[in-house]
C-alpha cells in the first residue's frame, strides 16, 4: 500500500548540510519507493497537495508537532555473534577479550539453535534502534549464518550478511580449511541468491521489489586467512559481483602481525587489493592507523570505510581520523562494531565520534550535518547503496524512522521554547529507541519488539 | 516504615573494589539508616536471617534474578537552569553558546513561575536517572532559587542547592551588585536554614532525620566575581559553616582572563583560596588545566573536585587527568554539569569518563570499580557526606537505586550465560533510566516520573 507523510522531514542533502523541511508532503509509493516530495505545503493547503492521490490507496500519516521523519540509520559494521556479551569485559586487555569472551562464544555457533536465539534478538535490537541497514559479521558457521539471514529476513531489516572466513591464528575450534572454507563460502552466496529469486518468484509481478538482504565476502581480518584463502575469497566477490567487508588498521600491533605476516604487500591496506578484495564494493571497519598511501589507495579503489568510534574507545585501539577521510571525500559511515562497542545504536555511534573527533582535533571536530550524514547518506555510500537509500530525494527507497521525541516515556523534555532544530538535536544527543515510534524500510513499517 | 531487601547488592568498598553481595540481606530502619547487612543468607535461611524482625513492621523486598540494589548516584555539579537545553548548541563555540543560549536563558529566571516549572522537570530527570543527590546551580534569582529548593524537597532529592553570584563580566540583566550578591546570598541561607528548621519541627522525634537540603555558596566563578564579592562569599561560607561550589581551570582562556583580572593570586586555584573559597567543603568543578602547584592547594585544602566528561568535551575544554587525581588521592566525584553535558544521566558520565581517560592515556585508563566509586562513594566525599551516603555499610543512610535489567522495554537484553557481574557491566553500559525501578532516598521511595 502507498504512504503518505506529512509534517517534518528532516534528512541530509550533503555531508555538509541537513535540511529541515517544514510542512513537507511525501508520497511512498506502493513498491516503497519515493514517489513525491513537497515542500511548505501549508496544512491548509494540504487537499491541493493531496490532489491527484487515491487515499482508499494510500494511507495518511499527518505528524504532531513532536514527531518528525528522518532516513533510518545505517550500521556499516556489527558483529551478531558477539552481540550477547554487549557491554562486558571492557576491563579486560584486547587479546584476553578475544581469548576469554569471543572465541569461546563465537565456538558455541557450531549450533544453529543457539545461533537462531542469539540472532534473533541481535536483530531486533538493531531495528528497535533505528538501523533499517547493517553490514553484519556472522561467525565462520555456514549454518548458523543461514540462520542470520532468515532472521534478518523474518524481521525486514535490509542487511549485508557475512560467512566469517578463518583458516589460522584462530583457537582450532574456529578453524576452517582453506577448501571447507572457500566451499562453505559459495554455498552460503549460492543460498541467499537462490532465497531472493524465491522471493522474488513470490512476489506479484506488480509489487516486485528488490530483496533486501545480500551477501558479502567476510575474510574476518587478513591475518586469520592465508594468502590463498584472500586470493579465493576476492575471486568469489568478482565472480558473483558481491560486496566485501573486514577490519583495516584497527591497532599497531594488529598491523605488525599483519605486515609480518604478508612481507610480499607493503601495507596491511596493499594485502587486501594485493588479493582483489579492496574495490569500489569493499567496507574496511576502523583505519584508525594509516599510512599516506593506505589513504591513497583507498581512495583509488573507492572502497568504503566503516568508522566504529565506540569500539575504537573501547578496545583502546586509537582515534580514526574522520576529519581527513572527510577531506578527501572518502565514503565513511558509521558502525557500531558491537561488542568492540557496547551500544547496537547508531545515535550512540554519533556521539562517540563527536567525541573521538574533539578528543584528537577540538579545532576541526565533527559537525552534526557530518555526523548525521555519517549515519544515514554516508552509510549508504559505504554500501554502495548512495543511489538507493540514504535521504528523501524522489526514486529513493524509503527507509526511515518516524522520530516522536514527546513519547510517553521519552528521555526528552519539550519547552515552549523549542523548534524543529532544537527538538532534532535532542534527539542525536538525548534520545534514544523510545523515540524511534516506528522504523519503515522499503515503505514497509516494520514491527518493532 | 522500616525496609528489608534481600538479593544481589553491589556497592563499593574502596576506590579499587567493588563488592558483590549474593544473597545479602539489608536491613534499612525507620529513620532510613542501614542497620545491618548480611552477606550469603541462603534462600532457604532467610527466615533465619529475618529473625528478630518484625515484618508487620518492616517491609520485605525479595529481589529478582534480574534485579539488583546499587547505591544511589551522585551529580556534583549540574545547572537546574540549563536543563531546557540540555542537547542544543553543540555546534556553537564557548563564547557565543554562553551568549546565544546560556545567558538569555538564565535571564528568564527572574520570573519565578517560568523557573518553578523548568526546576520542577530538571529534578524529576535527574532522580528518574537515579541521582540521589545533587549538587544544583541556579541562577542569580533568589526567588526562583527558592523555587528550585522546593521542587527539590518535594521531590524527596538529596542536594545542596546554590544562588549563583555575578557582579562583572555578564550581560547587564545578570549582573547584580556586590551588596545585593551578598544580601541575597545570606538570605537565600537563612531562608534554606529555617526551611529546615520547620521540616524538623514538623517531624515526630523519633522519626527525626536530617534535612536533605543545604545551601551552597556558588560564585560562578572567579572572574564573574570581583575580589571583594568573592571575599564575602567566604566570610559567608565561613559564617554558616556551609560548601562551596564552583568552576576551576575549566578551559585555557578562562584561565588567562582569570589570572589577569586577579594579578595578586599565583594561579587560578589560589584566587579562590585567597578568598576563603577553597576549603574541605568546596566543590570544584572541571580542574582540566592545573599546574603543579594547584594539584599541591586542592590536596592541602582537601577541597574536592567535580569531574565532567560530557561537558568538557562538548565544550572543547580539554580532558581531565583524573588518574592523577585519584593517584593523589583527592576527593573526585561525577558531574553530568548539564547543559554543557548534555545528559542528566550520571551512567553517560561514566561512560564519558571513561572514554575521556582512555583518549589521555589509553595504558592508565580509569577501570569500573573506579567509574563507580566516583559515580557513588567518590560524590559522597565530595560533598563531604561520605559518612552518610555512598555505599552500605552499617549506619549509612539508604540512598539506593534498585536496578532491573529486565524490566519491561529494557534496554539491555539478558543471556544464559549471564552473570552478577556480567548483568552489572550491562547496565553500566547499556542500561539506562528505564532500568531505575525504584529509587530510594533515605530509606523512602522517591516517586518517579
Ligand atoms: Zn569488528
Ligand atoms: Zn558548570
Amino acid at each position: 500500500m502507498a504512504k503518505v507523510f506529512y509534517g517534518t522531514i528532516i534528512h541530509s542533502v550533503s555531508v555538509s548540510e541537513i535540511e529541515f523541511i517544514s510542512n513537507g508532503l511525501l508520497f511512498v509509493d506502493a513498491q516503497g519507493r519515493v514517489a513525491k516530495l513537497l515542500r511548505n505545503v501549508p496544512q491548509d493547503q494540504l487537499q491541493d497537495g493531496l490532489a491527484g492521490i487515491d487515499l482508499a490507496v494510500a494511507e495518511l500519516t499527518v505528524l504532531e508537532d513532536n514527531q518528525f521523519i528522518i532516513p533510518g540509520f545505517v550500521d556499516t559494521h556489527i558483529h551478531a555473534s558477539q552481540y550477547s556479551y554487549c557491554g562486558n569485559g571492557h576491563d579486560i586487555p584486547l587479546l584476553e577479550w578475544l581469548d576469554s569472551l569471543t572465541f569461546p562464544h563465537e565456538a558455541k555457533f557450531k549450533d544453529s539453535h543457539y545461533a537462531r536465539n542469539i540472532y534473533t534478538r541481535a536483530v531486533a535490537r538493531s531495528l528497535r534502534n533505528g538501523t533499517t541497514s547493517a553490514c553484519w559479521f556472522a561467525t565462520i558457521h555456514l549454518d548458523a549464518t543461514k540462520e542470520l539471514v532468515r532472521a534478518i529476513h523474518e524481521q525486514g531489516q535490509r542487511a549485508f550478511v557475512g560467512k566469517v572466513n578463518m583458516n589460522q591464528n584462530a583457537p582450532d575450534i574456529l578453524i576452517e580449511t582453506t577448501e571447507s572454507s572457500i566451499a562453505d563460502t559459495r554455498a552460503f552466496v549460492e543460498y541467499v541468491n537462490s532465497f531472493n529469486t524465491q522471493l522474488m518468484q513470490d512476489q506479484a509481478s506488480d509489487q516486485r521489489s528488490k530483496p533486501l538482504v545480500t551477501p558479502i565476502i567476510t575474510p574476518r581480518f587478513a591475518i586469520s586467512c592465508t594468502s590463498d584463502l584472500l586470493r579465493g575469497l576476492g575471486k568469489l566477490a568478482a565472480e558473483f559481483d558481491i560486496p566485501i567487508q573486514s577490519h583495516l588498521c584497527e591497532n599497531t600491533n594488529e598491523i605488525e602481525f599483519t605486515m609480518s605476516s604478508f612481507p610480499d604487500s607493503t601495507s596491511y591496506t596493499a594485502v587486501y587489493a594485493d588479493h582483489g578484495l579492496l574495490t569500489q564494493r569493499s567496507i574496511m571497519a576502523h583505519c584508525v592507523h594509516m599510512k599516506d598511501d593506505e589513504w591513497t589507495l583507498m581512495k583509488d579503489s573507492h572502497a568504503g570505510i566503516s568508522h566504529c568510534p565506540s569500539s575504537n574507545f573501547n578496545i583502546k585501539s586509537g582515534m580514526a581520523d574522520v576529519r581527513r577521510m572527510i577531506d578527501m571525500d572518502l565514503k565513511v559511515g558509521l558502525g557500531t562494531d558491537v561488542a568492540g562497542g557496547y551500544s547496537c545504536s547508531i545515535l550512540d555511534a554519533i556521539r562517540c565520534s563527536r567525541i573521538c573527533s574533539i578528543a584528537r582535533n577540538p579545532t576541526r571536530s565533527l559537525l552534526i550535518p557530518e555526523l548525521f550524514y555519517m549515519a544515514t547518506m554516508g552509510g549508504a555510500r559505504v554500501m554502495e547503496l548512495g543511489d538507493t537509500i540514504g535521504n528523501f530525494n524522489v526514486g529513493m527507497e524509503f527507509d526511515a524512522i518516524l522520530v516522536n521525541i514527546a513519547v510517553k516515556g521519552s528521555p526528552i523534555d519539550v519547552f515552549a521554547h523549542d523548534t524543529v532544530q532544537t527538538k532534532f538535536e535532542k534527539y542525536l544527543f538525548v534520545g534514544d529507541d523510545r523515540n524511534n515510534a516506528k522504523v519503515y524500510i522499503q515503505g514497509k513499517e516494520v514491527k518493532l519488539s
